[in-house]
């Protein structure tokens, strides 16, 4: 985006005060941004459902015997073979599509809503902010999907031209949908295509393309409900002390992050469909306490 | 029920030819039942969704910090605090909510659609019948709730007393339900309410309470699409060679079971709602190549 | 022992200046009193091996196929059959046998020798007073059995009647040994034999009996190396603030732990052999990084 | 070496009968070779020792915070803070020093000393030959260095040229050594060197250079007690029916491997002392009922 300036170190100094919703739904609200979800919004987003057509947004996680799961040993009961297999995963990072507990990130050693960091986890998991309310609520409404990859050239975010507030804008006009507050908003910057065009590329050693920090702004004025992405923060971000990059938007907004979203299918069904808004639907499996958890969320037309 | 009798050992035997679904779909199919969730029967369980009050079908995974998951080390990043965790689950068993692949359990050394157990199994988990064509597709249909717990004086099913098929239907009679082909049927048979009530009961080595061998004539009389229950099969099941009880649907006909369900919250809502069929969700993570997955299902009204 | 009077808390709060080994052996030591093992000593301990009689002081890890490790599904390769586990522990504890590092307890913030702990950690280990100084060096030296447990009438030591140094003392006295700097006490306090006579203690949960926190005196008094333990620390201490018992020799001293020690066949051993002096020998597995690491100790005649 | 011919198919068939030792220490017995370890062996292997140099034959297990092992989230106990670690590995492969158990393969679906490999093990693990018999009495005898990366050109041995019986008697007269009945071979056939100069070699995926099946005569006619290796096997073998190349000691002879050695520091220490021989030493982690255990051996000189 050529005519676009980033905001200075000053501007992105000040976000925490000015797009902060700590007491926004009282001081003991643990739920954040989903919160925006209504029954009214619910209500809408369920007549967007036609056909039924149904399509999948997670990754699938991959066989990867020794590290991440296995078939155990089976075992032989009479007549019946029985086999089991055990999972093991940290689903942070960038491969398991998974919904990020509030408590998954801190801002100056203190969680959304002002309680502190240190004194809210536990080996065991978090006594603030876990993914217990998410998962309770589950994350159903309307969705969006802006396809940021398909304006791109090279069909795929770069390094050095991290996607922005004036582009979101853009890809949402192209695709003739405003979004709304309490939208979950599906970003396809075309992380798929990217790792098939730079095999050498490492996770959190190469630089990561991906959403500039200024979008922190456009995710508190549009008011979303959560975002669902593929590719997730540019980083680094450029700004220091900033290096969380967008994820700050988790202690700042309360912003429910749906991470390693596959949009893929999602992508083709919208333009088969002709339209880019959809029943959204992720509910993170139930577990308790935790920073986070799994979930295979779908889109319904 | 008294009036009742069970089937000898040898009706039983013939359980596997008569009851069997191999070559039902194609002789290639790993869907199995959930083949019987049809466009129009998905159509008519959407039109069952009126206020959107929507119930979760999952148990907690509880908070066990050694064994299970636990947070890991915080790092710090600038001004930021991040927290992950591990999560390390042998999801079948008795704890947590999950659908089994049809890989789970063969008989006499056969997979559905007979393939053999053996060469359809690597620790790298299934070359058949994973939980792959499960999880793409979901299970999404009507759902019907059988409360059998609230019909019995307990509260819950009891150890020498099964639930048998003539007692689904006396239950289904009372809910004033059918059951219709692709049906998810949410059986309760008062699992948490039996645990607490007997707290020195052991999973495995303790005789299970559940549903009698013989209600997998009533699956396949009914045509159910999967089966999503609280407390299983009765173990011993009392039959020589059939000690896996009902999980032999899933080699006999293909069954989707849906295993440590919690249908405590919905038993309430049926009550409340008035009514005791709903839209049945369940969207197993995609685990590739599994012989089962954690899923989150929902009950909607 | 009826003739013996506790430390005021004013004592106690005096131990971390008192005993304290920082600097002791150079600020950027991290390998604390296993530096008191000389090659000396070390010809010394090996000199008492005669018959070369030698016997584990490690406990079994017990088969818990669901949670700790099990067998995977065997592969055919061609005419061979082959089967691998998968082991996943949490060793620190009260069940495996395994050697501290100096990182695993930080006091007022700060690791052995005055790095910060938040500093000092990551998700992916320990860059300061990690288990490797010690792997690297391994802790074989002359070893002293102290069979508290054969002087208590229960046959074990019990809540309310921690070892103090006193009876260390005594139990030394009646062996006939005398502790030297550089030694391992190997300290059987009866665990094994608590424990059965007690099958509803609970680890963590219940009152631990053990080690009275001033046996910290003795530790640094005789300058053992390493003490070897069956039952480790009496807990709660009795002392506000200093919760983390006779543990806080880690802070403190700089002492190497071998924890969850089973000295069982070792006083059998001892008796038979007429002589309470061995060579000690325990090579922690190479766990780079870690905050200890499992370890089978063997005592040599 | 060019004036080597290797066996024939024929010749390999009757490797199983030819070398086996089923029912030479009795037909219940689960040790193997390392029976051949007598008291007068173990006598003459301790008067190796004259300095007490001691080397580390293991390699370091990495830090891998999300797959192997991290540190969990740490505690606060008063003025103490508590950091535990999570350590879950896969060990057998190629990267953690271990010793199998000898149910870890199988030949003809039965296990040494002829129980069927089906019914010895469960998930929970091996009800015949499991590791402990082998953790109990460890492996504490003479060990001899065989360096035959040190005589290739290349400094590793390379694929298609594998380690044949002849050179191993080759290296032996040149270090001057004979082999004698107990000894432990440790083979250094150059692995680190060979994995730095292939940067790009997948293990199991890429050939494995290493030692050539008929090394097998060799292990038996020396009738070593165990095996220490850096490199392993030639794979694939040559010889079909027999991929599981030298691994088929296991099954044949019942013998000791200790997989995954580290040899750099004892080939340094070997040419410093200018003798090939010492005493060796593994004590396997207690893994009751296990496939084989993580060691940490050692050489004393």
């Amino acid at each position: 985006m050529s005519d676009w300036t980033p905001p200075t170190q000053d501007r992105v100094e000040a976000y925490f005060k000015e797009l902060n919703n700590w007491g926004r739904w009282g001081r003991d609200d643990q739920l954040g941004t989903v919160n925006l979800v209504t029954p009214a919004r619910q209500a809408a987003a369920r007549a967007l459902v036609k056909t039924g057509r149904t399509v999948s947004l997670a990754r699938d996680i991959p066989r990867h015997p020794e590290l991440i799961y296995h078939a155990t040993f089976p075992s032989s009961r009479e007549r019946a073979d029985v086999v089991l297999d055990r999972f093991d995963i940290v689903f942070h990072g960038f491969t398991v599509t998974h919904v990020d507990a509030l408590c998954h990130v801190g801002w100056d050693g203190e969680l959304y809503n002002g309680r502190p960091f240190k004194d809210s986890l536990t080996a065991a998991g978090a006594t603030w902010c876990s993914i217990d309310p998410i998962f309770e609520r589950g994350i159903t409404t309307r969705g969006v999907l802006l396809d940021v990859a398909a304006g791109r050239k090279e069909g795929f975010v770069t390094v050095g031209r991290p996607v922005t507030p004036k582009e979101l804008d853009a890809v949402a006009a192209r695709a003739g949908v405003r979004i709304e507050p309490g939208d979950v908003v599906v970003v396809r910057s075309g992380d798929e295509t990217f790792r098939r065009a730079n095999p050498d590329w490492v996770a959190r050693v190469s630089p990561h393309p991906g959403l500039h920090l200024s979008c922190l702004e456009w995710f508190r004025e549009k008011d979303i409900a959560a975002i669902s992405w593929d590719m997730m923060d540019e980083r680094p971000s450029g700004y220091p002390g900033f290096g969380m990059s967008t994820h700050l938007a988790i202690p700042f907004l309360g912003l429910a992050l749906v991470d390693n979203t596959n949009p893929e299918r999602l992508a083709v069904a919208c333009r088969e469909e002709g339209r880019y808004e959809f029943l959204f639907s992720a509910q993170p499996i139930r577990l308790a306490g935790a920073t986070g958890a799994p979930a295979h969320p779908i889109a319904m037309f």
